[in-house]
């Protein structure tokens, strides 16, 4: 008489196994993704499993109730203490007696899928480097002399087959205490990543824990400093914000950081302190919003771009400020936070930098490219990552190109007469009537329109107090469609353009959008030096993009991706009006909110996903815009407002596309005014 | 016809090569021994050779002078600058035009082999883990940007064949305005070992850099701290310096530091602390002795027993206080200098800390039974190396055991009453007349002895102070064979031995041996509880080796290695006559001097050492005697004072015994006086 089959789903994994097995044993034995911490034990209940009794056709077996053993004493106490879902067996404690067909709810999977994030099906597979193992160590003999880790590592490989342990002298240090607090038994938090490093002890804990791990995703910018709380068992962010990046003292873009240190020796060490401290102010905030250990954050991953990439790393930037544009080191880097001087966080968790594409494309281009995933895309698509540089990416499953453009910072509001950063009271989207030449717009902290009844009323915390990036942009889109703007970007007079909106200032005229002087409040104008500084940004973009095409030797993309806190503001009609982007049709082009920061998510939730990160960084070709005569070309050729050709019948109706803008949750993403 | 052929001596490796092959490519290709840390750049001249011109029998060749090419201009210059040796080629530069017998002189192999102290015929064979490498690094391209570590990663794969270069963060940071200053050109130091960890980049200097690399080899002792700084090329040692242990002030001996540990809580940071600043101040002390550059110090190697190991590494030694003695770590550790907060010499440098054996066996009798390798030897040895505690290692190439044996500290002149460490003024030799029962002994700092005329006058400076550890056993052992003594080890009272010397004190008898009071100075006499005290503690080391002897069923031993600063200050005939170790014949008791700063030289100049000593470890038997009841009985048996069987002919005379006292260079072998 031959075993019991069982047949595990959704995995299809199926063995004989001699009756009293454990479930779990079974599961381990034929490869079944089936989670557990406490190694058999039933403490973790990890290993839950749901049998499938009554016939199945498909396998051709029906199981009937005893093909299980009876719920024994620990799963009582289990169900009692804590409660077990109907169904539910804990698979080290169930076996197996007859025919089987068992199911692994996904929650029992250590390599489950989980939705990156509400507006996006594609899931990330869990596949975290720091996992929890439960073991009893031997006690130490005189006969047998040897140290307590040698026995640690001994019973770790032989209860969860992790060979080779290493373990940092601050974690050494305190072994023996916690080993006989736990009675010899301890928990360990275990780092094994995708570099085939040697394992290396994280943490302990006497007995079981279960307080859980989690991780940081940090996504360094220029300007903000957001970071994500993620639980490293199944990927939930549980918390999120966001800082001022504190370098912004020493210079407002990246170029002026770099001159910061060229002129003062030393500065770059300033830098990396003033960077280090407000990561772990975000880590402790964190913390505190999540109430978690901090000791208990045992990952965490770094997305940036190149200038801030060697500033955190306490290297000197300077070379990145000149061609050829020497990056000190561009591979992915693991490191222990503490050599970060991460004391927030646990000290031994590892922190994972990804990569850098080249000089000017960043770790965060790198982060986007793994979120949005190019590479494996039959359309060919463009992101672009809007900010004070823009990064762009182009490629499909063929190839993938990648470049970055200095768009300077007017995109962000600065260098605008009446610009700001986005913070409540800055105007953020606006629309000018064609016929009246009237304007309306929002602000930043209400969702009325400035003619809706009720506005001044709302306002009156926030003010008017600015246009923001997204304003600007879509208030030159706007003049342009409204006749206000010839395609050169001159704005007419007000005997050109019928408005006594457009009013001269000096040889030039701007355009009124809100006085607010009768209150004490601004008056918000778009100057012509305004339309220039946005005509100089947009055809820097408009130039990287092109470049690609060319490389490419394609005349359209399929589809744009607008990524960045950035770019998830900007209304894709008015960017395309504005000649921001290449044509594409309106339905594809899409924002992917903050992908870097979902890249770092993805690097932190799975060690597959930084394997191929890096070999997606290996094979992006790079385009340097800085050398390249054509960027010069199209730069000039881009400096025209093209409305006139009119390819979007939407033109001249108010589209009301949907705010993808975070939810102040993440305030990281939503972009202050600074105050110095 | 065929190339002409190479013969290199004395490896004689041999082969065909193109005319027009140089020398160094010929040698790298045979798998030849052959230096070079310029690659072959005709700068770094370590790659020295001497053609052998004329009839070579044993080869059946006759090499003319035209079977290399003439001298060219790098080594024209080369020698107008520095000096080439007569007959001597640099072999990047000659090249082979016929057949031709080159020899490789000892300077130029790389593992050499080195003496390892003048009274040892046994080499160490040169094969340090850190040595220098000159590469030159491709420039970056804008067109295909990669990062300076990356390339630089590259050439030191392509021009060295050494793959996969990790780097730490504080060197990378260096990285850039290195490789400029140096047009691209650098010299790294990379240390790879035995453990198959990735090669780690340890510092760089801009161009040729030819410093030298150097190495601390630390022997880390309760009571004195000793360090020899050696050459990484040559093994040879520039400076050795010894300082007290600063942890003496919270503790004499090691349990009185646990207990310290025990009852202050914190106290084992204090002392790890007090440990590590001594380390610094060693370093910097034997830098200025050789006036070399700290940062030149790439790795250190370090021995001690488990005690100060635990310490060092900023591990609680509690539970070495207690039974079962657990080690938290016992396998071989390496380090960043950095990690131990050895600051003073490069914080890159690697150290190495040598595997303990057991919980009361340390590193540093590893370091002992690598200095002596009892596993190769065909005699069985017993190695003793005397402390507060000793460590005894008993074996042959079949089996090699150890245990350690709680001696206490009377053989280092602690409790006794007239006791005193090792210092000017101490008495460390004594004999006494058998037919007068006189004394006459030596001091340490005069190399008379009291009875020689101007003894007093030598002597006014030091003055006679004390006893010593070798004073006070050879005390003991003459006052028995001065038949001061009976078997029990009971003092004779002045008519019983007929001489005054010996004086009722309270209910027993003491023996006067000097009497300094007429002068202020101490009247210095060994006590019945003085030769107590000596009876425990060689009872103690004699039940040791004893129970070593039992576990291999062995009734003697075939020679006796008496190790340790103080082993090479015992007299081997006193200690026989005492019963401190087993008979032996006396020709076959020798000094091994400091073996365990001997094997942490080894280990420091050779990672095949290490990988031996590794090896050694796991292999050796331990055995603890707490547990032993058979060790209580040898201590038992062991108390009396043998010498009515007197087997040795030389007794009764004064044996003149070379002094293998370090000289003064090596003070830190010498034991001072602590006063608090």
């Amino acid at each position: 008489m031959t075993d019991p089959l069982v047949i595990f789903t959704p995995s299809g994994k199926r063995g004989h196994f001699p009756a009293g097995t454990p479930v779990l044993t079974a599961a381990r034995k034929l490869g079944v993704d089936l989670d557990s911490v406490c190694g058999g034990r039933g403490i973790c209940s990890r290993c839950q499993v749901a049998p499938s009794f009554g016939a199945h056709s498909k396998h051709g077996l029906t199981c009937d109730e005893n093909a299980l053993s009876p719920v024994n004493a620990v799963e009582e106490r289990y169900d009692r203490v804590r409660g077990l879902k109907p169904g539910r067996r804990l698979g080290c404690q169930a076996t197996i007696q007859a025919d089987i067909v068992i199911d692994v709810p996904p929650e029992s999977q250590v390599h489950k899928q989980v939705i990156r994030k509400q507006a996006d099906t594609r899931p990330i597979t869990m596949d975290p480097a720091t996992r929890l193992y439960l073991v009893d160590v031997a006690q130490p003999d005189m006969h047998e002399p040897s140290g307590d880790f040698e026995r640690l590592r001994a019973a770790l490989a032989d209860q969860w087959g992790i060979e080779e342990l290493t373990a940092p002298l601050p974690v050494l240090a305190r072994l023996q205490p916690i080993l006989r607090e736990g009675n010899w038994q301890i928990t360990l938090a275990v780092h094994r990543d995708h570099t085939g490093a040697p394992p290396r002890l994280i943490d302990l804990w006497p007995g079981f824990y279960d307080g859980g791990l989690f991780g940081l995703a940090i996504d360094l910018g220029s300007t903000t400093i957001a970071a994500h709380l993620c639980d490293l068992t199944d990927g939930s962010v549980l918390a999120s914000a966001g800082v001022m990046n504190p370098q912004i003292r020493f210079g407002e873009d990246l170029m002026s950081r770099v001159s910061y240190v060229m002129m003062n020796p030393g500065g770059d060490a300033e830098m990396t302190a003033a960077v280090r401290a407000a990561l772990n102010d975000l880590a402790t905030q964190l913390c505190a919003q999540a109430q978690i250990d901090p000791r208990a954050i045992v990952e965490a991953t770094v997305v940036c771009n190149p200038v801030m990439h060697h500033l955190l790393l306490g290297i000197d930037p300077v070379e990145l400020g000149q061609a050829p544009f020497a990056l000190a080191l561009s591979e992915a880097l693991t490191l222990d936070a503490g050599q970060l001087h991460l004391n927030a966080i646990n000290p031994m968790a590892r922190a994972y930098i990804l990569p850098c594409i080249a000089g000017h494309v960043g770790a965060d281009a790198a982060a986007v490219a793994l979120a949005e995933e190019p590479q494996k895309s039959d359309d060919l698509m463009l992101i672009v990552d809007v900010g004070t540089n823009a990064e762009i990416i182009l490629g499909d499953k063929t190839r993938v190109l990648a470049c970055s453009s200095p768009t300077g910072p007017a995109f962000e509001g600065a260098q605008i007469s009446s610009g700001q950063r986005a913070a409540p009271g800055a105007i953020e989207r606006v629309r000018i009537d064609p016929v009246t030449k009237e304007p309306r717009f929002s602000v930043i902290g209400c969702d009325l329109w400035s003619d809706d009844p009720g506005f001044a009323a709302a306002t009156t915390t926030t003010g008017v107090t600015g246009i923001c990036g997204s304003g600007i942009i879509e208030a030159v889109a706007e003049m342009r469609m409204a006749g206000l703007l010839d395609a050169s970007g001159l704005i007419g007079s007000a005997e050109q353009t019928g408005t006594p909106l457009c009013q001269a200032e000096g040889r030039t005229h701007a355009y009124l959008i809100h006085d607010g002087s009768a209150d004490g409040g601004p008056r918000i104008t778009v100057t012509q030096n305004d339309i220039r500084a946005i005509q100089l940004a947009k055809s820097a973009l408009y130039a990287g993009a092109r470049l690609l095409m060319d490389e490419f030797g394609v005349d359209r993309v399929d589809r744009v991706v607008l990524a960045g806190a950035f770019g998830a503001h900007i209304s894709p009609l008015h960017a395309m009006v504005l000649g921001m982007i290449p044509d594409a049709p309106l339905n594809r082009v899409t924002s992917a909110g903050n992908a870097a920061g979902t890249g770092a998510r993805i690097a932190l939730c799975s060690i597959a996903a930084r394997s191929e990160v890096e070999a997606l960084v290996r094979q992006i070709h790079k385009i340097e815009t800085a050398i390249e005569p054509r960027f010069q070309e199209h730069f000039i050729a881009a400096n025209a407002i093209p409305h006139a050709s009119d390819p979007f019948p939407e033109l001249g109706r108010v589209v009301t596309l949907p705010d993808p803008r975070f939810n102040s949750g993440e305030g990281g993403n939503r972009r202050r005014r600074r105050r110095e």
